[in-house]
């Protein structure tokens, strides 16, 4: 993060969680020229097994390890960065952070999909502020892109490629012509796939990140189970070529369309044929995608990559800058209704994206 | 923008200037569905030409219409969004707007290039916010893309395509072969050039588009004027005959590449071969691309609408929204160095674009 002129004081940072995200931000914060300001510093780092990791990790003389998250909750550290995954304790810890005074960092989709809400109006309440930039596409500013440099539009459809495991195998399948359990073994040797990849080819893990793109760019509260999922673990090669005949490929799409006036959205995750030629045949390995149509601005795409520690990190850094600049910096709870139909999946693109896409 | 819950009160806007932008704002502000939150309130319209354009506007009670910026500087408004173009007077008047306890929304390029620094400093000194999402990149998100969400990164490169006319212009050429007076004389009847088209083609705009960007993402004090260029006016199809015999076809690109250990800038405007594959190939009239490589998130990119009323209100819209949900929010002036080698400009893209863009 670039430095600015008017940093009041230091700003003290923990990390709950040493794995592929908190250790690359503990690497940043902790380097002595990774472009991080001097007046960030990492003080505490929380990991069940802290002896252990600490023994792995790179030297830091002032800096304490543990593993009672009440340590950190007592601690005088600003700031939470919440990198430990899954839904519960995560959600129970952040709770406990804000009430304790702190700001909090999260890479956390499954917490942000289905407890945001009420997480930003305890942040609030505690004038403090919950970031979640890294919660959804890594690197790519899209929760910034949709939630601020937006707002300005009334957002009707996005279309995406949110889950870069997923999007790392059906790119190789396509390729190379390997099968889908061939291409998933190259993804875990990258690095870009879990032991079990179940919640990325199924889909439940881009259908959170879309419940939350939803929130922000609708302000509907969307259940993530109230989207639609189709699993791409069965897509073969044979599913590639007949893409390959319609002057296609595949990947998996997750689509949200929002009509206001009848308050109906349409959304779901599933592998669908995308045109050669659309932003979406070209994101390859763990990139992400995401086309943004809005009533006044038309159509705004990011790319980039989406999925790794150091894509994740940056995300994480850039709200650590935010609240670093401005402390007090107010981040009002969106207003999100409930009341609103959502339609029967048919898995279907809209032409239309086809040719916007290219 | 997207409604938040606890704004604590209205939020008065001024506009100065009723050219494209300012009245594709004012259109905003005043519909009655058009997504603004009921909180923002256009009160005061200033027109060199005000009674004129009055009566061509679309009705509206409460609204003083002026052509006394002073009538604007001495009411109670809480926000002056400039959308006048041209260095002078639109400088003073932000100036004079900030010292009268107002905070700042622009879309001016030049102004942003050339006094963005101490305008900056100026809103830091008195508590108020100078925002300019408009002045890049019309809809795109692209300040707070690079002045924000990849803060936690450490930005080496910008390719980009920054000026809407000469995209338009170029994109044409190449699809129907015709002649660059011919596209221009197109580009005008769409709204999208000029009557003197020349800042556009020559370079000047995207230039100063350029040093904005330089600032946000090297921290670099750029002069417009530093940036070599090259223009596209002289362009035939000769030219784009030649590029398509390379897989490759022409546009404005905007490219600028810091070497911090050298302390050496690489920065120019000039109409280059781009491959047919690549992202700014696929980038059509008036819209913009621009492609950030990060040192930890690799390449991210961003497309979008780049001209026109709309778009550029929508990024106005986006700026007004932040200082009414945060009225003290901070935002602190960059540091810059002016203190950076420039080297010559051989307008030569790296081979590399060429791979990564597609």
């Amino acid at each position: 993060m670039r430095e600015v002129e008017t940093v009041s004081s230091c700003c003290r940072i923990a990390l709950l969680g040493f794995g592929t995200v908190g250790s690359a931000v503990a690497r940043r914060l902790t380097a002595p020229d990774s472009g991080v300001s001097p007046h960030v510093l990492l003080t505490h780092i929380f990991d069940r097994r802290a002896v252990e990791k600490r023994a792995a990790a790179p030297g830091g003389g002032s800096l304490t390890w543990t593993s009672s998250v009440d340590e950190v909750l007592e601690s005088d550290v600003d700031v939470i960065v919440e990198a430990i995954g899954g839904v519960e304790p995560a959600a129970d810890w952040i709770r406990a952070a804000l009430l304790a005074g702190k700001s909090v960092v999260t890479a956390n989709k499954q917490v942000v999909a289905r407890q945001g809400a009420s997480l930003l109006k305890l942040a609030a309440r505690q004038g403090r502020q919950l970031r979640f930039e890294a919660a959804v596409g890594g690197a790519m500013p899209i929760v910034r892109a949709i939630g601020e440099g937006l707002a300005g539009d009334r957002i009707t459809r996005l279309v995406a490629i949110l889950n870069g495991t997923t999007n790392a195998v059906l790119s190789r399948m396509e390729a190379t012509g390997c099968t889908l359990d061939a291409a998933l073994r190259d993804a875990r040797d990258r690095g870009y796939a879990e032991a079990d990849p179940s919640a990325d080819l199924g889909g439940e893990d881009a259908r959170a990140k879309l419940a939350i793109l939803c929130a922000l760019a609708f302000g509907l509260r969307v259940d993530p189970s109230q989207i639609a999922v189709r699993s791409s673990a069965a897509i073969t090669a044979v599913d590639f070529a007949r893409a390959r005949q319609h002057g296609a490929t595949i990947r998996q799409i997750a689509h949200a369309e929002y009509d206001r006036a009848a308050s109906a959205l349409s959304a779901w995750v599933a592998p669908v044929e995308v045109a050669l030629t659309s932003i979406f045949a070209q994101t390859q390995g763990a990139q992400n995608a995401v086309l943004i149509r809005g009533t006044y601005s038309g159509e705004i795409g990011i790319f980039g990559a989406g999925a790794g520690g150091d894509a994740t990190a940056v995300a994480v850094l850039g709200d650590i800058a935010a609240i670093a600049r401005d402390r007090a910096a107010i981040v009002p709870p969106p207003v999100q209704t409930s009341d609103f139909r959502i339609l029967t999946s048919n898995f279907e693109l809209p032409t239309s994206v086809f040719a916007e896409a290219s």
